[in-house]
């Protein structure tokens, strides 16, 4: 850490965007301890192998090629994308198998169908009859044959048709009809986010599992292949307990984790993988402010924590070595700073952080904190040294 | 907008990142009404000319060049970063006179020198005598004469030093010291994002400037030439009557407005000019909702209109003419995915929205929204064809 005295003294940190020491890098910069990393995907891969389960890993949350390279040790494997756009970034860095899991519109049906034209197997997702013929329509004028998963809704989180819904048939006879391939069902438990206690996590799990193999029955026994059975989220993914009738696992954000998921209960803040490195710019003795040159345009406006019962604000303050300093957060942020200040109700004393000091910041939520950023820098476990820089992709 | 005739028929339109008209845009897309934004511009440039102050826009709302050469119709002028990638980047553009409103560090004061050794004016902001060593020191180093601001605290919101704070003088003796030319004082009426009357804005206004003008009197008074006495925030931009004692007026989210600024009553949702495209890709008449594929990534997680008289969710949905549906806004957002509904408390009844459907959004946080893209789709009021693609840049 840049000392007071240092400072005083005017000394001149070399400071570059290309830099080989965290001390030396640019600030705000996202780091990426691949250590960790590589803790929590063998934690998940070990779980879903356990179990017989697939894992296709979402990366929207990563959207690196090193970093998916890293959940596939020996080579690629199935992966699950946010956007086109990353799917055709993965297609070329040679992944094949893939899911889109957004609901498809007459457009990005389109553009998939140019992707599949070129041999990538991606399926797509649905929950009509209209998204159904929409899709035949644009495979027959690609010349391909659509596969696609009807999406399922197991708790009234976002899209899907209920497992009882009698339109689920129909949808599955429309598909049939319009050369669609079913993939299988596909449901998210994304209420599981909301929850805080092992006990509520493992009956999300059981639901979510239960409605989707009630879904893949249900086709099965009207005469309908559904090869895949996928479900997940993070947290279910790790408080799953039966994953009978379940044939795969979806997760994106388990890879670096954050402080939501800390919250929930599925990770240790000494799991999380990155961090936003930040230097002091000011202080406010007065008010016990520490500021710092990561607001929300680093930190990203996620304030996921605020319904948690412990509210990080903009994120937990650590020192250098990734140790969160006691009940220090940013509780402020405005576009290029941050303010750190003690958690409200806390007795514990600011550390003494002068101009120029440098902390870590740990993220609400990983997904929308790394994509305020175009590239990782890549360190091991208390090391400063940076190892790599992963390039992320970004847009539609 | 895409019929569900259309839909149903299995029409496909022609979506790609390069179309000549909205309706064929691969979405999420943002959007840029150039009627609006030079309207916009007027208006605020319009106002500080008829006070007699210089207006240096605050570029980190539009980050774009294409935005800046509309600020100055006939050629460049002073303006604001917020980041020194911003700085960098106007300065590669013919733009030599800045201020980079961020506290400075040790490490950033070196990159700054760096710019200003190639004849860029840029003026960097501080509020201690350690910063001011420090600055002094990196100017010797790269033998340059640095400028700076003291930044002055007006309403507790961020930094700075109150304007009868004692250190004041110090830090002004310690930038002489040090070499560094004091380019004036600078102060940020951040607290009036939060009122809603035009009393409180103009009282927020004369608060600013009060504070402002005795800062750089205490100076003079000390014998320091004190000659840019800077205030601003696009709430008092608009609201200040009486601005005598100031020189400029610094603002940022005036060219394009957002729904936080309607909320405060600075303009009308018809003067916001960007809005996110967005597709329809699912509905569940059964809640009332309608999906569409631009979620927080390309909506921003931010909830600035949450703490506002009236809460605007992740955004206010327009047809594609851009006139607002009644009480239709984007009630939750995960990454990709947005859910449309009737605001809470309504009567209305939310439109015929089928998948395929095409809907606008307008955005509560102008500078979150714009910066989860990378480029700016521009169109004129009233048409659909893209006239123009405005590249932003990011990062620090």
């Amino acid at each position: 850490m840049v000392s007071s005295t240092q400072f005083a003294d005017g000394a001149v940190a070399t400071a570059d965007r290309q830099s080989a020491t965290i001390q030396g890098l640019a600030t705000p910069a996202l780091l990426l301890d691949r250590d960790k990393l590589d803790r929590n995907l063998k934690r998940l891969r070990d779980r879903t192998a356990a179990r017989g389960v697939v894992l296709r890993p979402h990366m929207k949350t990563a959207k690196s090629i090193d970093v998916a390279r890293r959940a596939f040790p020996s080579g690629t494997g199935p992966i699950t994308v946010s956007t086109l756009a990353e799917a055709e970034y993965f297609a070329g860095h040679g992944f094949t198998d893939m899911t889109y899991a957004v609901g498809l519109s007459p457009d990005s049906a389109q553009r998939a169908m140019a992707l599949c034209k070129t041999g990538i197997d991606l399926k797509l997702l649905l929950d009509s009859a209209a998204q159904a013929r929409a899709l035949g329509a644009a495979g027959r004028a690609a010349a391909v044959r659509p596969s696609a998963f009807i999406e399922i809704d197991c708790d009234g989180h976002r899209g899907g048709l209920r497992a009882d819904d009698p339109e689920l048939l129909n949808v599955a006879r429309e598909m049939a009809e319009a050369g669609v391939a079913l993939a299988g069902i596909l449901t998210h438990a994304g209420e599981s986010y909301a929850l805080s206690t092992p006990a509520a996590l493992a009956a999300a799990a059981e639901n979510e599992r239960a409605v989707a193999v009630l879904a893949a029955e249900t086709l099965r026994a009207a005469g309908h292949e559904c090869p895949i059975v996928s479900v997940g989220s993070t947290p279910t993914a790790h408080f799953a307990e039966n994953l009978a009738g379940v044939t795969e696992m979806r997760a994106g954000v388990y890879m670096f984790f954050d402080l939501v998921m800390h919250g929930v209960g599925v990770c240790a803040t000494d799991d999380l993988a990155i961090a936003v490195l930040a230097t002091v710019v000011g202080t406010k003795p007065e008010k016990g402010w520490i500021l710092v040159d990561a607001g929300w345009m680093a930190l990203s406006r996620d304030r996921g924590t605020a319904a948690q019962r412990v509210d990080q604000g903009y994120g937990l303050v650590c020192d250098l070595s990734g140790k969160p300093y006691p009940d220090l957060i940013v509780g402020q942020a405005s576009q290029e700073h941050g303010v750190i200040l003690v958690r409200p109700g806390s007795a514990a004393t600011p550390p003494d952080l002068p101009v120029g000091s440098k902390v870590w910041i740990l993220p609400n939520h990983a997904c929308a904190t790394a994509s305020q950023h175009d590239v990782y820098n890549v360190i091991s476990s208390g090391r400063h040294d940076i190892e790599a820089r992963w390039p992320r992709i970004r847009g539609w």
